[in-house]
């Protein structure tokens, strides 16, 4: 008979247990669960509501326990739902009936509401050390390909020149902010709910306070029926991270298009890429593809867990215990796509000539010959649709628009003088020398500060 | 080195295997993978493009590895990437080199489109199954509580007494248009796509249309292209099985609702509920917690599914291979909750007295009183305005409707008479006397109807 | 005082009429909503429930206010919440106080379902006519630009040579699904509940059969309490609406990836791009991305709805009010994306050329090659093993596959002889002569058959 | 012929611009967008690249505009596409051709970006008040109600008595989570775009900085790519306003839940109720209702934009555009339920009487029970295997657990003495004396320190 069916007269069909057990992969958890215990169970012993000798036995037992699962010696039992129940049985085969006395004073609601969050936090400090990894790769790449210019695209069109550098950097500022959100996830994870008991709170004489201190945390909850029924701090996660996957699928999207034969701009590494069973030619990015196609779990796990949630009444329900699969998924996948990526970058080749092929397409500096005839006093809009004409003029003489002659520039504007000559490809990215702009001294600056960012941070 | 890698020089990446690898979820799909290649050298001797001699090799082969993977001797090697691949090396162990003509004209493009198809055919027709064996509890519980009366509600007031019956009848009729909704789909999945090859077709004189046959299946795709890349089916079934766990969701909330202490409406059997680690008095609706919360994965899982096809070019991408983790659990998550709702319903109990305590606020018939009015020839409209007067009378006066002499009603409306007061509960449900109304007579047409098609329907 | 507060002491708040209302969406339902009442009507008097007096009354008057709406004379109030009431107090407005008896034997509850019913019928009708002509513009394109050779690509490698009619087909049979699907979800949409009243049928003697008929309706609903609380034939029009999105949304990302620089596969009509308003020389493909982003809204709307489902207990509740904002901007995006696809794609331009030069890559032919070593005898895995070989020796020589002499050929395998010359591009497309391949007398099956089926098809 | 098309041979479609126009709804963003422009000239003004005087004619010109915009005799043209190019089309007819100057060293791209970023943190500090001020008729509702106990429910069955201030106050905690997110998500949006151009910067001498300054921003954003193609700040907001949305949509559930005739527990005010069109007796929480509902469409709003960014490529791509209806949508959804909800909390009453019917059944006592054993010195799990049984009994003998006689319980376990007649509802209250717990003392404590923290909130 399970250990909480005191009141029952019989057991749960087979097919309950299967629909409800969460020890197929909530075993995730342990290492949190019996960190939480032993805080739990000291604090009993300082508070004398468990004997000093009691509490070593159960930390004793707990630390085998541990061991055991380090080692996977530990057999789980199908039967006994979910890890803490089976940890607690465990430690009564190993201890004896003394094991009873670590569950006083506290709920499975508490503790499962304090091992989510832990287990959360460590996440949370995983992620951040992967994020800072991918943006140190990224700047590296960055600061490898100083000077190389490509094609700035807007709609996919060629739009204007800018550094390859350039290009780079905006993924850094994307996985910043990530970074950002991570961290702000923090402070609102690391708050102990331990002693809200099922729901009221414990009455027991227990000093809250002092095991969230044991678990370096940074407080404890202020009430106890919200204590055991948010579930805040995983959505906290999941938007983040789908965030962070969305950055992640757009810089796949780039990969998989610069490594095509068409664009050519970006060759991978032979062991980021994959074969094709039957095409023997085929290397395929592979990796960018999954993470972009990984973004739709990361995606749905948040559409899950926010459904769970969605109209739920105070206080546990048993709903909550549909939270921790995607939340582990999302975690796993999410670390394992930063890895993956900055393998990737770290060791693919761009292609400059490939880039410099497409910027042969001189109309791409349409925009810098509508802002010689602004600094030349022509209104933006005058400017904008003189040059609108003589791209047109161009194409339909299937000629670039800086082959033309500068006469032929003066019959659709008075202010063209023979220094136009000066705009190519160069020129106009050294022209952009503003912040964040994408002239060499900026991106030269963005990468410097970028470096000593990184190099300061504390993770 | 992989099978496929012929052009590379060197190996994956540890994380990039970990990252790209299938074998640890799509083993589920080796029955169809083995059917399906069972077929195909079928076939390949047929046409004369292996020998006879060859193909019984194959399938001798293949049919070792089926008994394998049943019997669970079959060693995964996580290296080998996915289920296709494992058996193909594993027939080759057995059977030696003859087992690389098995993929001749194939891919394992339309081979993996062909293994989905015949997977997700094989689940529709096992939910077919499942959704129809609730229906029938459904209608065993409603004929068993035949004459139940209970209050119906809209907004979850007291709206018009109902009978229980009529009340579960509702979910017949919603499981019946999910039943529809996945016969819909089959026919659109049980179409063969091999030969498609890579993307392109097969060069070899292959016979697709009888390997279609030989897997009982309604005809071939028409383009290769489309057909590896091809994944609706998959979204057939899990746009069906959200609505179908929307339904379920929806009886679970009512599950939930009708077990309170408050409601009190439905007692569940002990073996479809649970108890608290903390509160010895506890016995939770866990299992309907559990399926209205499971409705989030499913839900998750279409997003994800949706979000994955979204702008992917033709003809296959990798993003496609995270097809399968999410319709792997949308399938299992969907089949064991059909099952334990069966069970749950099947061996629930009714409480007519709690539900006559329900009836008890008279408020409930105001209804049939402007009815009655209407039926004495006043406009509809007036006559909701006189009642909603005499409701808001009776209730400063803390009385129930029914409770006023016909003095005081006439004050409202002289068209009262002395037989308003055969208005009661029982007179108004009898009086629903039309095609899906809730007076008895229409309810037992409905659950007579309902015992016949059910009886009728081959599945 | 509102028209259904007889029972209240005071008006609903400011702020809860702004959240309530709806007549600044629902509106769009007028037209059904006064075919649903006329029918009614015609019902009632034949029944005689009201007079035919009474009845003509009636129906002129609806008349009348359809011939305002139409004419968009009709000044809504935002105090008479919904359309329904707006209609009602039009109505009595025009013909005084026998316009209340419109409302008998029916709630709103039913007439809502109704509209909607009609509304996603009428709908749907029109999606299928959409559907049907974007699919004769991609036969009609498949069939001008017969003949014209391209790469087929898989994971956006060059894979193997395909038509590019062949490529365009495949979004006839993308199309084609959905066109099927829709058509599923007719037959569940057109089926009355009206006579359901507000959840357990009605005490009047209606006809509920004869005013289905009068809709051109195939059936009536079967019990009541699922009738007012059924939102299933939205979803079923949100699911497939969502599906054919993603269709488009893979069409729009291959002529955003077929118009950029590099590839330069199509070129779009002026009319169907847009400019800059900073950069003059783009011609941008925005309404391709639009169509892409707008897959978003039309996902974002199932996913509203099937969130609002959730749990919801029998029978109507309040939450169903927020079905028709999402169905309705799901109806319109798809229909103008259908319409905005089919003038782009009727008026595109291929360009043959530029596909010529992608072409040049003959490693495309690498399966060819191993192919040809099958057909000499050797196992598919050892000819792919080959041909990968030479693949990888080309590349380190920095030449094509098909420059090889024999002699070096044989260096790889014994079995290459002098008929390997005949491999090349047209060779490899002509070779794939199986149904669905994209050999040029399959394709052109492919076109046939589909002109002929479009041609037949009633809609 | 469009401000932007001077290149094209032709107009866009009529479809087309149906389908590319944002003018319907981006409106909205017009007092942002003139606030930005006005600060964009002054800064051009004192760089030199545009004259004192002309700076003061489009400001003047602007503030013409914008009076035009507020009193509402602003002309839209639809064919203007947005707001933007409308805006400043009427200041050109305004002022003439120096309203040309006004786009200098600017493009859309940079100051959409600008638009929303000012448009969401105004937004952001709305919300901040909305939330501010619902937390305040939490705290107020709670004080009033000092004192009314009430059971608290886990799985929605009876599990420990509790304070109902304690329960309100579980939502002051949600809410104040929610305001955090906002204020985080306030410090991302608040940077300026301006500058970023097109995609690669500015060729003009700008002050970035300056610019910045003027409008209360806190920095510049560093990258002038991900400048113009970032959307994480439409993304923090809807990420918080779905959490948010969830809250309140708990808070509905139970609001619906508790006005059922069965629970009782609370009433709404007449103006935070509607009736219903047929049954004259409804009084239903349609507000409450109409709240869980609307949360489906900020799920789905935030569920469309990421799949929109979904795999974008740099820079700059159309679906961007699609960022803005959902975006406007939530706000406006999440600022009205908070507005809804506070009236509706405000101005609702309690119903002790019927919280205490719900704590007559004593079970609800049965972990104060076994804690007794506890403290008696049994370990829990003997204490709670004991107490389960004693609950057993007393179901199967129909009676109370604390009507059982000491001898009774002394069958069960020995350590019961004659205080276990002290434990009844309150003294279970008073004993969960505990920070976080639901003692009278510690309730009290949250509710100051709440208003404390709510007087000095600078909002």
């Amino acid at each position: 008979m399970s250990l909480i069916r005191g009141r029952f007269d019989k057991e749960a069909d087979e097919s309950v247990i299967a629909y409800s057990e969460s020890i197929s992969y909530d075993h995730v958890l342990y290492p949190y669960d019996i960190m939480g215990s032993k805080a739990h169970v000291s604090m009993l012993a300082k508070q004398g509501i468990v004997t000093e000798k009691e509490a070593k036995q159960i930390i004793d037992g707990l630390d085998k326990v541990l061991k055991e699962l380090d080692e996977g010696t530990f057999k789980f039992d199908k039967d006994l739902e979910d890890i803490h129940i089976s940890i607690e049985a465990r430690l009564k085969e190993l201890i004896g009936p003394v094991a009873g006395k670590l569950h006083t004073a506290r709920s499975r609601n508490d503790q499962v509401a304090l091992d989510i969050r832990l287990y959360t936090r460590a996440m949370i400090e995983e992620t951040l050390i992967k994020i800072h990894e991918l943006q140190k790769v990224i700047v590296a790449q960055a600061e490898k390909n100083k000077g190389v210019m490509m094609p700035g695209y807007t709609h996919m069109q060629l739009a204007q020149p800018v550094l390859l550098s350039h290009h780079l950097m905006a993924y850094f500022e994307m996985f910043d902010r990530d970074y950002q959100r991570f961290a702000d996830a923090y402070y609102r994870v690391n708050i102990s709910p331990l002693g809200s008991g099922a729901l009221a709170g414990s009455p027991y004489n227990v000093d809250r306070e002092w095991v969230a201190e044991q678990l370096e945390m940074d407080g404890v909850t202020q009430n106890s029926m919200d204590a055991v029924s948010d579930r805040d701090s995983i959505l906290d996660y999941m938007s983040a991270a789908a965030i962070c996957m969305m950055h992640i699928s757009r810089m796949a999207e780039e990969i998989v298009l610069w490594t095509t034969n068409e664009f050519g701009f970006m060759e991978l590494d032979d062991a980021y890429t994959t074969g094709s069973s039957i095409m023997p030619q085929k290397k395929n990015s592979d990796v960018a593809e999954l993470g972009r196609g990984k973004t739709g779990r990361v995606y749905g796990n948040l559409n899950r867990m926010l459904t769970i949630m969605k109209g739920l009444p105070l206080s546990y329900n048993r709903d909550l215990q549909e939270d921790k699969e995607g939340l582990f998924d999302t975690v796993e996948t999410l670390l394992l796509s930063l890895d993956v990526f900055k393998g990737m970058l770290e060791t693919a080749t761009y292609k400059p000539e490939a880039m410099k092929r497409s910027l042969k397409n001189d109309a791409i500096l349409a925009t810098d010959m509508a802002d010689y005839l602004v600094m030349k006093g022509l209104p933006f809009r005058d400017a904008h649709r003189v040059v609108g004409q003589i791209v047109n003029y161009a194409q339909h003489h299937k000629c670039g628009i800086l082959s033309l002659p500068l006469e032929k520039y003066k019959e659709f504007c008075e202010l063209f003088e023979e220094d136009v000559k000066k705009i190519n490809v160069s020129y106009s990215i050294r022209s952009r020398n503003i912040t964040g702009g994408t002239a060499p001294v900026q991106v030269a600056k963005q990468i410097r500060l970028a470096k000593n960012y990184l190099a300061k941070r504390e993770i």
